[in-house]
């Protein structure tokens, strides 16, 4: 019979026992540590659909971007609406807050959840990727900006990531961003000709991002362009200044030629990078967006947020692996013993704590006890035909050097289940 | 500026803080128990893309069925291939492990994510909804259907579902099944002109389905039918026995109409049933499909799964709150107080346990503590000029009758907030 293939860019996530070197396992914890971490900073999840209007996107994400312009993943449903998986998560949270009307409140928001890029796969690129996010809506410039970098701070810690840099800048209200964006276009149009075809294009649609070029011609040219930090207000400098005096431990660089990718960041910006990922070394950003509940249709509301890329993120974590004491249960028998299996059962609710797997498939003793170390479990419980005449069960140690064995009451194991901690 | 609305049938979940009414709270509370339980049984998270060739459910899930035949959320993407959003979890998995050289080794998987249906939406049906999943693979028919009841009876225990009913029935391997279906088909024919077009529809193309019909004229007929039980093996009819005596405090009921709406299931089938759930009373259901793998092109190993709808799951749980300390953050100033913010953010790595909430936005004192007071937080700790000079801060209780309040020094609040538990 002929196989079907996974699609281009679709990667499957398949854990594995023990194995922490596995990249999927990986990803699953780094996700839940994640988790945790939003859960600490008393935040609410949210979760919006995979599938919105494409139009949505245009409008926030914005036409200028790669992510619309060249990477969207849109399609026709049966209706004929042109329907697009999501790219990022912030405008489907914004989106939904205006929709339910929420828009008049503060909130704390993590999301979690697969997004989509229709671009040629590459290394390190998927057409289905991995992205936790948080919004922090209705909260003027300040604390929320120190908030958002003792969470980037935590994230560090938690798992254990060197060699981090986190970089941040200001673009300025509406207003300073258009004039710094007028005088940069101004300047720079008269270098046009010495400028290639990707940098025109960005001096046409948002030339702000031609400060990210990595074209060491254009970088000549920049250096003698108008700054940023000439046209944003003091009270922005301050605000770069104090993010950086308050986490003196911690390596915050302030960049301001960091733009952020994405058309609806107003205000302060930032992103951490790691040398160890190579040349797409960002692994977490964002900014302030001031502007989008309005652009989408709803009330005025500041908002700052960041998308968290967990591939990434989880290349470079060293997160340590939560021992799980694992209790492998060997009913020794051809038939199936409903007894045997009833203690088994019973033995789940003794202790959360414990993981008991039950040997699903036969064989010997030997070949049973070998399975149950290669699954590196701490205990093995053995049924056998003299045990279950006796109401009895044989409880072998795995993890000691003599490991002994005993003969125990089903009520004697239930009490040494509990007591481990 | 015009709204932007979500697309039909695709919900948004958003979570809100001491809302245990809210029914997005909910399904994530009903989601990290199941992850829970499912740990507990040593199960392994696979996570397999929402795409995936239109074709690999027309050869799994199956055209006879509804959910392929009717229900298939399909698009032609930019290179006109046949695209499918995932309508369930198992044909994924099925055709990771196949595609991974997997399907020699035996399995234990959990999934929990997104899946789609472009059906019409009705009430309590989603276009996209949300499914967690088991899928032991590799095991024969004996322990392995006793493992996967006792996770039903764990989740209905862990999540207290009352009136839950199993129910579970016995299709034999695939020349039984394949027998009776004759049969069967040989019995209805002569009564044709008394079947509706649905059940017409059903006898051509899986007769089986028939045994699920919800129109009286056809259960009068199927009567006379003959039954499943007359054709499946002692062993067949032993394993159900077994099944309702290894739990007897559980309402487990034998159900020869029993039939499963998806193609791929052979031999032991089942599902959970609570009345609170109206017309679609289902909330999990599986059953084993040891055909499946040399159906899809793989290696020959048998299977057994289950599926558990999260919307009706939640429904009908009734989890307790998991109760945990919330401590309100309050700095009076009205510029930004770094060293007040360092504090707090200093206090995270204290002890994990405690949800650090900084209050964002200003206001007086008195609107602060009410805002805490609504968050539901045991502790405030509040940090105004004065203690910012003498390097202490206040700590309010706000559980008490007398809500007192002491100030401390950094050390000193550090280890009260360590010692809580």
């Amino acid at each position: 019979m002929e196989k079907i293939n996974s699609l281009t860019g679709m990667s499957d996530l398949i854990g594995e026992k023990n194995k922490d070197s596995n990249q999927s396992d990986k990803i699953f914890q780094v996700e839940k540590k994640l988790v945790e971490i939003f859960e600490n900073y008393s935040l609410q999840e949210i979760r919006t659909p995979a599938l919105e209007s494409e139009k949505l996107f245009n409008r926030s994400v914005g036409d200028s971007s790669d992510i619309v312009n060249k990477e969207l993943y849109t399609f026709k449903d049966k209706n004929e609406k042109s329907i697009s998986l999501r790219p990022e998560g912030t405008a489907g949270v914004v989106r939904s807050i205006i929709e339910k009307k929420l828009d008049n409140e503060n909130h704390r928001f993590w999301y979690l959840g697969p997004m989509w890029r229709y671009e040629r796969p590459q290394k390190g690129r998927y057409r289905q990727f991995y992205q936790a996010g948080v919004e922090l809506l209705g909260y003027e410039e300040g604390l929320s900006e120190l908030e958002m970098i003792s969470m980037v701070i935590s994230i560090n810690l938690e798992l254990n990531i060197n060699n981090s840099i986190i970089k941040i800048n200001h673009l300025g209200d509406k207003e300073t961003k258009e004039k710094f964006c007028k005088s940069l276009k101004k300047y720079l149009e008269p270098h046009t000709s010495n400028l290639d075809k990707k940098d025109i294009d960005r001096l046409n649609k948002n030339p702000l991002r031609i400060l990210d070029s990595k074209n060491t011609d254009t970088q000549n040219i920049l250096e003698k362009a108008p700054k940023i930090s000439d046209f944003i207000s003091d009270e922005a400098s301050n605000l770069l200044n104090t993010i950086q005096n308050t986490y003196p431990d911690n390596k915050i660089e302030i960049d301001h030629s960091l733009v952020r990718g994405l058309d609806y960041y107003t205000g302060f910006v930032f992103e951490a990078i790691s040398e160890n990922l190579g040349a797409q070394d960002s692994y977490l950003g964002g900014g302030r967006y001031d502007q989008l509940f309005e652009d989408l249709g709803g009330k005025s509301l500041p908002a700052i947020g960041m998308a968290i890329g967990i591939e990434r993120l989880s290349y470079i974590a060293n997160n340590e692996h939560l021992e799980s004491t694992l209790v492998s249960f060997i009913i020794l028998s051809d038939k199936i013993e409903e007894k045997a299996y009833k203690i088994a059962h019973n033995l789940r609710s003794c202790n959360k704590k414990l993981i008991i797997e039950v040997q699903l498939s036969g064989g010997s003793l030997k070949s049973r006890l070998r399975r149950a170390n290669k699954d590196n479990a701490t205990f093995a419980i053995i049924i056998g035909k003299d045990e279950l005449d006796s109401d009895t069960v044989i409880l072998k140690s795995l993890k000691e050097e003599n490991s002994n064995q005993k003969q125990l009451t089903i009520d004697e194991l239930e009490d040494f289940l509990k007591s481990i901690d």
